[in-house]
């Protein structure tokens, strides 16, 4: 253990020190997550059967549970340098507030014009599909976030975008769509007349506000029927899993560095992407026995998939288009509550991450958001940094184990997840603010009926 | 000069790099400023004379034109640490894509909450209020970001906070209310009914919307009358410069490291606090003969005080109820345009910066709005940063210069302020997305009759 007055605020990395491999975690595993599943004949999906939705080389990566090691394309790591080593940040200030004995680290990813870490994968993707001489891409997003960064990379590498973005998030957040387009995208409400799903979705019910399942659909739909176009998603799939593991790689060199190692790791888990990609080093040590840290998923309460979800074979999407994977579930039927946090609100949970809490790696809670806001003021007040609903998912769990550590003394180091900015979120924090802010925890009889939506495989 | 292939592009000085004084720039000046005079005598102001509206350290600061380092106190250390040191940019991409020979550099300012370099002096000014013992403090906002860099402030140090804001911004830009009321301040529209310089205004022009000087005079009047209250103000004034220099200070010590120093230094001018802060070193050296890079104040076309307005004697209120000071002004009855840069809307300029373009030791441009967008856009596209409007001046005159030295093959290094994002800006965004946004420029006519407001002195 390093002398603790010598440990910055914020440590950054040099540029030489940014990884040039993702790790694929799956490489560690020591049983895989089931294969992912063609739902017309039930079988494991081929590589080449992925190729109409996904870049081949994103299609492989999607498959390969073998390769430790990927070399991140030069082009790739030449746009990370631009935002990237991100810092990893020891919270002094809230620690005091707390009078906690606990020392609290966290990783922050909001630095970019994105605000989050999905620009992580978001360039990955973007350079994938430049490299296989497309046109442009298709995705869908909720909160903003993946769209915006996807905006950023696509530009960047002359590709066009068609962004699918849930109806409620496009009508409360006009500014997510003036942002993707000052990097030219084009931002489709959802659902659309654009799409056979769309319309068949808003012939049943006109004002339909949308869900990531829908929105999903609707960028699949026209990757598939478009010349020169594929679907890209920012998270759940193995692919995205694997870029983001830049993150967790960063943090264990810069823990290393201070001779700190965490004994809790702690991430807000909506599809999983930032999730699994913090937690891959520190994963590996546990599976491999190691170390044992403690790793923990936070999730809405409103959209409870690992606390409350099913483990089954699902859709990933709405309306019921996309191979099935294997995976904590409420349905590809639930339709989650207004909650602020729109990056969370997804069916579903990455099979990788599914999987290692299946097995008893990880642990998981769900909480709420008033209390969540509740900690992303207090953060705000004392780290200066604005956090997103998402995020303070991950700031209320740690703040919560910090002050379990105020009642009995431990000295425990925490890590978490600071995936971005609130910047575009500024309606919640009103509402937070004058007090008109309140919970939805999804009953019993809700979630049967959004079980009942399961296909019935596996 | 070092290997250009070494040089990152992202400079972070380490925690114990950050400079533990500030530098007074004045201390090596040639001549002074002209002294700011009590509107009531017409005499030199003295610090007692200052102390109904300023704190004793900081009214001592603003006439202290001899201490050359002035430390900076170790609470004030303590918070800068948590967004300092900023990174030193170079544009790798921006100047790919201009295929300029041009090295372009940027000290980026807008990694916190309040997205802006204006935390620099408001931590200071809280600081010196708390230790003081005051119970709050008043100050105005226009476009938000010294308001929020306030409030923030004041939050960390449990001050009271109460912000008088332009009408038209507090209309337009209800998320920037939201997220200075986060920080627990009383967030007022200016003009106001609370203070009788708001009423008296209100009475012969309901429909007001509000300025910067207006919104001065309420928050200086609530200051004096009220109880533990003092006033402050996030440009303009020389303590603020002094705060500042930490910007050019930072930057100077990381142009050292590589072996650079700036042909060009160029930053957005409203009232003056970026732009006095980032060249100070670099105007010593120039005053001093040690070198002589050229000095770009970038202003907008819309409210040109250096570039079209007058030197002389003037208040820095709409309402006539502060000190004199000598400087650069379109009068303090200038009424300006609409433009998007709100924190540039002002009808002064610092006495210090206004001494030193007086004497010709620094140029000024002005730029119009539509040419400001489309050079933020660029930049945000390459750069991945999503500029603020008033930090997109400097961009567009950074790449103005990049192109000059495209069109004669020279290799100069260019230096500018990248003061903050714009994240509560996209209103803007949007109107340059969509075509509507159009250009201001005051007639001869309009200025002729704000010069008519200028007060008979000096």
């Amino acid at each position: 253990m390093s002398n603790q007055t010598k440990i910055p605020h914020r440590l950054y990395l040099s540029e030489d020190e940014i990884p040039t491999q993702w790790y694929n975690l799956r490489a560690d595993m020591k049983e895989q997550p089931d294969a992912m599943l063609n739902p017309g004949t039930g079988q494991p999906i081929t590589e080449p059967e992925l190729y109409p939705v996904f870049c081949e080389k994103l299609a492989h990566q999607e498959l390969d549970s073998e390769t430790r090691f990927v070399d991140i394309p030069e082009d790739v790591l030449e746009l990370y340098k631009i935002y990237r080593p991100s810092p990893l940040c020891r919270a002094y200030n809230l620690e005091k507030q707390l009078g906690t004995p606990a020392k609290i680290y966290y990783k922050f990813e909001g630095n970019n014009t994105s605000g989050s870490h999905k620009l992580n994968s978001a360039i990955a993707q973007a350079y994938y599909a430049k490299d296989q001489g497309l046109k442009g891409m298709t995705t869908e997003t909720g909160a903003g976030q993946w769209g915006t960064a996807l905006a950023e990379a696509a530009s960047y590498f002359g590709l066009d975008l068609v962004v699918y973005m849930v109806k409620v998030s496009y009508q409360q957040k006009p500014f997510r769509k003036a942002i993707m387009e000052t990097f030219d995208a084009k931002v489709i409400a959802s659902p659309s007349d654009t799409t056979n799903v769309g319309r068949a979705i808003l012939e049943e019910d006109p004002d339909n506000s949308g869900s990531l399942g829908t929105a999903i659909s609707e960028a699949v739909e026209v990757a598939v029927t478009s010349e020169g176009y594929k679907y890209v998603l920012g998270s759940v799939l193995n692919q995205v899993l694997l870029h983001q593991s830049i993150i967790g790689l960063e943090t264990e060199i810069a823990l290393n560095k201070l001779g700190e190692y965490p004994d809790i790791v702690i991430g807000c888990a909506g599809g999983g992407s930032n999730l699994g990609g913090l937690i891959a080093p520190f994963m590996r040590d546990k599976i491999k026995g190691d170390r044992n840290p403690r790793i923990v998923a936070v999730e809405p309460a409103s959209c409870p998939s690992l606390t409350r979800g099913k483990y089954a074979y699902d859709f990933c999407d709405t309306g019921k288009t996309t191979p099935l994977a294997k995976m904590y579930t409420l349905g590809a039927g639930f339709k989650p509550s207004a909650n602020h946090a729109g990056g969370l609100r997804y069916h579903g949970m990455s099979p990788i991450l599914s999987k290692l809490y299946h097995d008893g790696y990880m642990e998981a809670v769900s909480v709420e958001q008033t209390a969540v806001f509740e900690a992303a003021k207090l953060f705000a007040k004392y780290e200066t940094i604005l956090p997103a609903p998402e995020s303070s998912h991950a700031i209320r769990a740690a703040i919560d184990e910090a002050l379990k550590c105020k009642e009995t003394g431990e000295e425990k180091t925490i890590l978490f997840g600071l995936t971005g900015t609130g910047y575009f979120d500024m309606v919640a924090y009103e509402q937070f603010n004058n007090g008109t802010m309140t919970d939805h925890i999804p009953s019993d009889a809700d979630l049967e009926k959004s079980f009942a939506t399961l296909p019935d495989i596996g």
